[in-house]
């Protein structure tokens, strides 16, 4: 059974709304009505070993940190705040404390540098390591964002670098960590360790000129087409757009690959990907230079249905073969 | 490394209290302070499967009602209302619709007959299946019920029948479900299917003379232990007035053990253990009485350190190999 299917299907038995929901499964968090100005935003996200990370490739502290950076980017996408986490961390008999304090330790810490803190977990015995986390965090009524804004017109960006966290797992299932060399130094970093956009995400959010928001978990082509799902749109993604770093291109061209492919569908960059309406182009672009925030643009929203890829001067369907799919 | 271990280094890299958070780890939930009158509660536990339950015993849509049930009751230990549920669901790939559905189903049933709901979840591919839930409540500040305020004298009691879950787990070790008889049947069901006591844990809360609460999830004298820990107590628990259940003893009975273990040591009944002051307990047996609330009395708080269980007229020592260990 794919991951997709049963999200599906998932979706289908849960009711939309309830009185006290403005938003449940469909976008980065739950959205909960909870006091008259603010809502309370639930996420919850899972690593499991040989799944999402490998402890080939990873050192215990990173996996903590990772568990922690994929929680709190949800909470970025939708303008808000992390505030607190709990965890359930699984563990075979066999592990040592050597293993799982810095697990714990890199965990918290990276909760705590982005103003988060654990308030509660449960341990259990399992046959393989892994750590779910469920983060609390909230956002101001007026600064919620979410995916189901988008309009026809619309231009899309991103706040940095994309495909870096694939370049360097390609760079890791090659060699050995010693062997890395410096220019791969940094896409490798960034697949470890990622830095979710919680500035950027504040500052869209209080911008009032972005129509829909998303983290950028599974590669801009998929991504976008959950904003496009959730907003009744289309999207055209210009790959020659895409911002791409020099490791990265490096590393794909050794690997005999193509780096706006690592963009379009590597997945696990955890940039923010978000909407402006065409109107507001110019004073955005001039809001977000007066704060020192880059923006990317990599397209557009549409009419009608579908992602499109313009690459090479031709219009292209979304691969969806090249997706990335955690469950591979 | 032990859960006990692994828990004990847990609490001692977080910090207790911060300005937002009244109680961190090492009660039921997380409290943390959100609006004037209310806290929110946060609690989190995982099932996994050769762990927590074996699909020899559990039909899916069992497994997905434990899930809830065992997160439910934490609520309902700190006197407060089950809201909002997050997962993070773990499957093979080789499992089938057949197998997640009625799992998924019984999961958001359960939820919904304690009045919570399913906002958010994750799906991720794992060796084994495994639910992590993060249950999200709320209660009232004046009816908070916690583990520290048990004092000397208090009287113990439990909100009904001990020691079910464990029989059942017997007679599930030894047989098929087909071959289970009528009176074994209620033991099963309440290990297969524990009922969390929400309407009593609301009314422990609202009648202002419980001093302390804990759910029962790893037996009396383990249980009882942590209140006293938190408590800075120590506790006597009278084996003969255990409430044991005729199935439960003739199930010990035909295993060659004693069903007061079973209640003291089985774990996963999932009643309510509470303390009350000497001083209030006429006036609580009538509350609790006019109320239609079940309520054994089964030991008391002392001063000092320690678990005491009295029993055929000797007093011993709480005892630490039978204690109930999830990780066995």
């Amino acid at each position: 059974m794919k991951e997709r299917d049963f999200i599906a299907f998932a979706l289908s038995s849960l009711a939309r709304k309830s009185a006290n929901v403005a938003a449940a499964i469909g976008d980065d968090c739950a959205v909960i009505k909870y006091t008259p100005g603010k809502y309370l935003l639930v996420t919850t996200d899972a690593l499991y070993e040989g799944v999402h990370f490998s402890k080939k490739y990873f050192t215990p502290a990173e996996i903590g940190m990772r568990a922690a950076a994929a929680n709190i980017s949800d909470i970025c996408a939708m303008g808000g705040l992390p505030l607190y986490a709990v965890a359930s961390i699984g563990f075979p008999a066999k592990e040592k404390q050597t293993f799982l304090r810095p697990l714990y330790r890199g965990f918290i810490k990276y909760l705590e540098r982005y103003g988060a803190r654990l308030v509660g977990g449960d341990t259990i015995r399992a046959d393989r390591v892994f750590i779910s986390v469920t983060l609390i965090g909230e956002v101001e009524k007026k600064r919620l964002l979410t995916r189901r804004g988008a309009k026809p017109g619309n231009r899309i960006f991103v706040t940095g670098i994309l495909g870096d966290s694939k370049a360097g797992l390609t760079v890791l299932k090659s060699k050995t960590r010693a062997q890395i060399t410096a220019s791969e130094f940094l896409p490798v970093k960034r697949h470890l360790v990622p830095s979710p956009k919680l500035a950027e995400g504040r500052l869209l959010s209080a911008s009032g000129m972005v129509s829909s928001c998303i983290d950028l978990s599974d590669g801009a082509a998929s991504d976008i087409e959950r904003v496009c799902e959730q907003s009744g749109t289309g999207a055209v993604i210009d790959a020659s757009m895409l911002p791409l770093s020099y490791s990265a291109m490096m590393i794909a061209k050794k690997a005999g690959q193509d780096a706006s492919d690592y963009a379009l569908y590597g997945g696990e960059d955890y940039e923010l990907m978000f909407t402006v309406p065409e109107a507001k182009i110019s004073r955005f672009k001039e809001y977000a230079a007066a704060r020192g925030m880059t923006a990317f643009e990599i397209g557009r929203i549409i009419k009608g249905r579908g992602v499109h890829v313009i690459k090479g001067g031709r219009k292209k369907k979304i691969e969806r073969k090249k997706i990335w799919d955690h469950f591979k």
